[in-house]
């Protein structure tokens, strides 16, 4: 089992990852404050993994909160049915909240763990490679609204994080691919070794070789631990995360949640920032052609809807509803090379259009 | 005009007490983010004082939710209509939310701006006496839930705190007998002079003297935000302001939300939590009867609903909901003296239920 820690004063917590360790309760009862404990999942995860995780908190008084399963249910209707068994059962300050899904769970646990009583603690439990990698790390919680992603949430740190590869056995493969689509990211936005070496194995990482997997898990931690801990809030450089996160929130609102998957709008989101900064002379073609390849392997989608589905106008207005815009301006996150990122709203519109005509 | 401060940290944020304050940009301005605005109010106070406070923010890009009137809709369903307004107008992570209103208003824009983007800045501009010497100092804020009041929300301090006596010339007499229920409150838990002062001064404030107000609210405030720097986040001393809370919120919630003010709920809870610590000896007839008259005096009710309203049990499950409760047993805010109270789980079982059913 590997440890990371998320240097956050007061706030750090661990990442463990290895095999076999949902069935662990010595591993995890350190970590679990009080006597109740509510374990959240959905109608998907639920029939899997449910059972071993009941069983390891078997010395705690569990209830479990099944909610339907995907991101068209990240909401505050459905956040509300939390509260329900929460309340219901009497849970109080001292609670803890167990995280066991995906990006979706994840997100309206950790958010129900920030509102329930004014916050109570809550441990991850990732169960997709997407949310394993990345929204279970760094504490940003929330639900969708209507007119935007996770525009309501909270900054609420998990008491600790567990990694059990084993459970990407039963992965979907489209989910699978998802899940790398962050993991590219990390390499294109701040790491060029961990770039060329997810070239090197994207075969093996496709074919959940679990030696690839927990390395690749591992580096993607390290990037995001690094830069959550110099940036806890997003004031500034945790902005370089939502690579293609603009424009593939535009592409999963536009085409309603649920439709495209998180990761292949960053797939495709990503390829339009990158096709931009192209534009903007700081990536060749060969290096574009290249990010290209890596996300194609990696059986994602590059090209974001056709004009028919998704016009230019759309995608602009939805991309203005972006928690990264200020005063009006939407900023972007924007690639100079290969392994560094940027943030800026210095660019031209002109060359923002002719992006989402040319790269369809 | 005072100005008080609430000493926490970085944090740390002024009260500004006076006559005139909402119609003062110059005030207000060095405590808004940002260039956008959202005021909140309720159906009452938007005749009377929105066109006012529109006009103190009109530097700004100032848009307005109001919400209907009355502690029954504070819940997660009218908070959204906050977010509604707020994302229609593509309001970024630079706004401020302004609250103006009653408790209720200013706990839902607290716990809307904690939520909104994962948090934005706000200013309290309460206009009951309640708010202004309890709910807008503090930084709590949250929602109703069926089973039970405040169980949703966060902790999240407003810029500042602008308090206008002016606005209370508007405010129902019914409604001015609830804040005096909070005053009293700081009498009865920490501050025994404050509570001679007030059995001197209850006629002067019935009759919305000015000088008399201004002294109680700040008297109030002062007592609130020494214990709220002490006790930010209710770890232990902040739980005295609970005192009659815990019946008081039973009481709100068994008669349904809105029948009671939750401040006439305060005045027959404390008489519950006065009548138990009586009988626990703390507390001798002569100022159990001096507390009653006070209470009285204020036009408060001082006893809680009839048995056939509200049976004992039914106390008894309501009380077992409240977020003081620690592994099944309930505790209690009880007085040891006029001017001190504690926090325990130390009384019997069988004084409890004999002051639910003797004090009817």
């Amino acid at each position: 089992m590997k440890t990371l820690n998320v240097d956050l004063g007061e706030r750090s917590y661990p990442i463990f990852i290895g095999q076999q360790l949902i069935n662990d309760p010595e591993l995890i009862r350190p970590y679990v404050q009080g006597t109740q404990v509510l374990i959240v999942t959905n109608t998907t995860v639920a029939p899997l993994y449910l059972e071993q995780v009941e069983k390891t908190f078997s010395d705690y008084e569990v209830r479990v909160a099944v909610l339907p399963d995907g991101e068209e249910y990240k909401s505050l209707e459905v956040l509300n049915k939390i509260f329900d068994v929460a309340l219901a059962n009497r849970f109080d300050r001292k609670c803890t909240f167990v995280a066991l899904g995906g990006g979706v769970v994840g997100d309206m646990t950790g958010f129900a763990a920030a509102a329930y009583q004014r916050g109570v603690n809550f441990i991850q439990i990732p169960t997709t490679l997407l949310s394993q990698v990345d929204s279970s790390v760094g504490g940003k919680t929330g639900v969708n609204h209507p007119f935007g992603k996770n525009m309501i949430g909270a900054f609420h740190q998990p008491e600790c994080v567990v990694i059990d590869t084993d459970v990407l056995s039963t992965l979907e493969d489209r989910e699978l691919s998802a899940g790398l689509a962050e993991v590219i990211k990390y390499g294109l936005i701040s790491d060029y070794p961990f770039f060329e070496w997810l070239e090197q194995y994207m075969d093996e990482l496709l074919a959940r070789d679990p030696v690839a997997l927990t390395e690749a898990i591992e580096r993607s931690c390290q990037n995001k631990a690094k830069i959550v801990a110099l940036d806890e809030k997003e004031s500034g450089l945790r902005a370089l995360f939502n690579l293609g996160h603009t424009f593939g929130h535009a592409i999963e609102a536009g085409m309603g949640y649920g439709k495209w998957l998180h990761g292949e709008g960053v797939s495709a989101g990503s390829m339009q920032a990158i096709y931009l900064s192209k534009l903007m002379g700081n990536i060749s073609q060969a290096d574009f052609d290249r990010i290209e390849k890596i996300f194609k392997h990696a059986k994602l989608p590059t090209l974001p809807p056709s004009v028919n589905e998704m016009s230019n106008q759309r995608f602009l207005d939805l991309m203005a509803g972006d928690k990264k815009v200020q005063a009006g301006h939407i900023r972007l996150v924007l690639l100079k090379r290969i392994g560094e990122a940027y943030v800026t709203g210095d660019y031209s519109q002109s060359m923002l259009e002719q992006t989402l005509t040319e790269w369809r």
